[in-house]
C-alpha cells in the first residue's frame, strides 16, 4: 500500500493551469492564505532562533530541505522566504559581508514528478537548486549536513495505512468505513499508532541536522477538544465511504473491496503531537501555534468544486483500489450528497487547523 | 540552439530496453568496454590523488557530482566504482572508523528525464542522491562544497552552434554542410573556439571544488595528428549532411535549412585540451592518456546498426529543426549510402578515443 500512496501523493498538491474556474490559480486562495501566514512565523522563527554565530562559517553554504515539495509554485515561495529571511539575518547583525551560499533540497517520494519541479525552478533564484527522491520517514541526508528542514502539509500523510484496519480478525478492522472519521475508537488508535510511528520517524530527521538546526512544521491538525467529523476532509472521507457502501449494496463495487480500502491521512490535536516530540527528546520545541489563516472564509464552498478538488487529492489512490470504472459514479454520487448539506456553506464550521510547530535541534 | 541541443543530448545515451536485436544491451558492448576500462583509471586517480587525511573530516560526507550523468545504468556503475574506490582507501590507511557518509549529486541538463534516472537508483547504494539540473557549464554548487567531479562522454557536446558557421556573411559559413569534417579551416576553427570557451567554463568549476578535489574525465576526442574524416562519427556526419543535400537538390528539404543545421558535436586533439587546461590555470594536470578499450573490435559495424545509433542520437535534433516528415527518407538514404562504404568495415579505421584526463584544483 505504501507505493499507491506514494504514487498519488503528489496529486494532492499539483495545481491544475490555465486561469479557468477549475484551475488552482482560482482555487487557492485558501492555501495562499496558508502561505502568506506562514511567511510571517518563518521570518520570526529564523529572526530569533537561526543562529549564523554558530553553525555559518563564511565558507560552507546554508543547507535547506523542503520536505514534501511536491511540484508546484509554494515550495519555490517558501523556500524563497527562507532564504530572504536569513540574508536580513546576515544584514542585520552587519555581516553582509559574510552572507554564504545557499544549497535548498527539494525533497518528495521518488514518485513526484521532479521533471516538473526542475523545469519551473525560478531562473533568478538565490539559491542552488537540488531534487532529492525518497520518503522521509527514511534517512535522506548524511549526518549533520542541513541547517534547516521545512515540511508543510505533509505530515497529515501516513506513511501507510495502519494493517489493523485491514485485517477481519482485528478490533480495529474498519468494516464498511474508509477513514476513522466516526468509526469505533480501534480505528482511530490504529491511525494515532501509525502516526506516531511516523512521527518517530520524522524526527530521526534530527541526526541530519547540525546541532541547533531548526525544524519549521506546519501540519494540517484538529483542535484538541473536538469531533472528527467536524472537519469538512473527515465529513467528505465519511460521506465517501458511504456512497462507496451505497455503491456496494447495489452491486457496483464489491462490499469486501470496501472494507480493504482505507485512506491514510491523520489529523493530530496539538496535544498528541507536543507529547510525541517531547517523548523522542531531540528536539526542543520553540513555538507552537496554531496558524491563523486570514483567508479561512475563501475555502471552496460549492458542492462541486468541493468534489473536484476531492476527486483531485483521491483520483489515483481509488482508481488502483477500484478500477477508474467507479470513479464518475462515485464523485456524481458524492456530489449529490453534499449538495443537501449546509454543513459546507459556513467556513467557521471547518475546524481543521495548520499547525506552526518550531522545533531545535537538541546536542 | 542551446535548447535544441540540451533537449536532445539526453537521448544519446538513453539506453534502449529489452535484449532484443537494437537493445542497449546487444548493442552497448563497446560503451561497456569504456565503463571497464574507466573503472581502473578511477580506481588509481583516487587511490594515488584522493587526499583523505586534508579533505575529509570525520563529520563532514565526502560530496561527488557525475556532469552530463544522463539516465542510464553507466552512471550508477561509475559513482558505485568511485565510491567503493574512496571506502578502499579508507581502509587501507587503516582509517576504516572514520569512513564518512557520501553524498552523490547527479547532474545533467533540465531536459534530462530525471524521473527515470530517480526510479533507477539503485536500492542498496552506498551514498545519498540527490539531482541537479542544469548545463555544467553555467554555475551549479556552492563555492567549495565538492571533492570529485566526474564526466564522462559529454564534453564532446558544445554548449552552443558557434554563431558564425550559420552566419552568411561569415568565412565561417558552413554552407551545405552539418559539421566541420571536410569542412573549409574557417569551420573547424569556429568549432575550435567554442570548445575553448566552453572548457573555460567547465574549468571555473574548480572554485566548486575544495582545494585538492579532482576533477575525472572521459573525452572522446581525436589523435594530434590525423584527418577530422578519420572518426566514424566525423564521416558519418559528413554523409548526413550530403544526404540532406541529396534532398534539397530534389527539392525535399530548403537548402537553407541545411546551411543553417549544424551538430555541436566537438572532438579535441589532446594537445589542444591540453594548451587549454594550462591557460586556464585552475588546475594541476595528473593524468593525461588514452583509455585503451579492449572491446573497441566490438564496435557497431553494420549500416542499419549505425544509422539506428545516429538516428538514435541525432533524430530529435533534426526534427526540431527540419520537422519530422523527412527523418525516414533521411536515413534510409544515409543506410544506402555507407552500405557501399567499406569504411565501417574494419573497427581499426575508427580513430576516435577517449582520452583519461585527471585533475587537481589548485590552491
Amino acid at each position: 500500500m505504501e507505493d499507491k500512496r506514494t504514487h498519488e501523493l503528489p496529486e494532492l498538491y499539483a495545481p491544475n493551469g490555465g486561469e479557468g474556474p477549475y484551475s488552482y490559480s482560482q482555487n487557492s486562495n485558501y492555501q495562499r492564505g496558508v502561505v502568506e501566514a506562514a511567511k510571517e512565523k518563518i521570518n520570526e522563527a529564523i529572526a530569533n532562533h537561526f543562529d549564523i554565530q554558530t553553525f555559518c562559517g563564511t565558507k560552507n553554504p546554508v543547507c535547506i530541505v523542503d520536505l514534501g515539495c511536491s511540484t508546484g509554485a509554494n515550495t519555490f515561495i517558501t523556500v524563497q522566504n527562507i532564504v530572504e529571511a536569513i540574508k536580513l539575518k546576515y544584514k542585520s547583525k552587519g555581516v553582509n559581508a559574510q552572507i554564504p551560499d545557499f544549497l535548498v533540497f527539494f525533497n518528495d517520494n521518488v514518485s513526484n514528478d521532479f521533471n516538473t519541479l526542475f523545469k519551473s525552478l525560478p531562473p533568478n533564484r538565490q539559491y542552488f537548486a537540488a531534487g532529492v527522491p525518497g520518503s522521509f520517514h527514511g534517512c535522506l541526508f548524511p549526518k549533520a549536513s542541513l541547517h534547516l528542514i521545512h515540511s508543510s502539509c505533509a505530515l497529515n500523510w501516513l506513511s501507510k495505512i495502519p494493517i489493523e484496519v485491514m485485517d477481519e480478525s482485528s478490533p480495529a478492522w474498519n468494516k464498511g468505513r474508509i477513514h476513522y472519521t466516526n468509526a469505533k475508537k480501534e480505528v482511530l488508535e490504529a491511525y494515532e499508532t501509525q502516526f506516531a510511528k511516523d512521527m518517530e520517524s520524522l524526527f530521526s530527521r534530527a541526526q541530519e541536522l547540525v546541532v541547533g538546526g531548526l525544524l519549521v512544521l506546519f501540519v494540517p491538525a484538529v483542535p484538541d477538544v473536538m469531533s472528527n467529523s467536524d472537519t469538512f476532509t473527515g465529513t467528505e472521507l465519511d460521506i465517501l465511504g458511504s456512497c462507496l457502501m451505497d455503491m456496494a449494496k447495489v452491486g457496483l463495487v464489491e462490499e469486501a473491496k470496501v472494507d480493504s480500502f482505507n485512506v491514510p491521512a491523520y489529523y493530530t490535536p496539538p496535544k498528541k503531537l507536543k507529547a510525541l516530540i517531547e517523548r523522542n527528546g531531540n528536539f526542543s520545541i520553540k513555538r507552537m501555534e496554531v496558524l491563523n489563516n486570514q483567508k479561512k472564509h475563501l475555502i471552496l464552498q460549492s458542492s462541486s468544486l468541493r468534489s473536484l478538488y476531492l476527486k483531485a487529492v483521491l483520483e489515483g489512490m481509488i482508481e488502483k483500489h477500484f478500477g477508474n470504472e467507479i470513479l464518475d459514479e462515485l464523485f456524481n454520487r458524492f456530489t449529490h450528497k453534499i449538495e443537501g448539506s449546509s454543513f459546507f456553506l459556513n467556513p467557521e464550521t471547518e475546524k481543521l487547523i495548520i499547525l506552526f510547530v518550531l522545533l531545535e535541534r537538541n546536542n
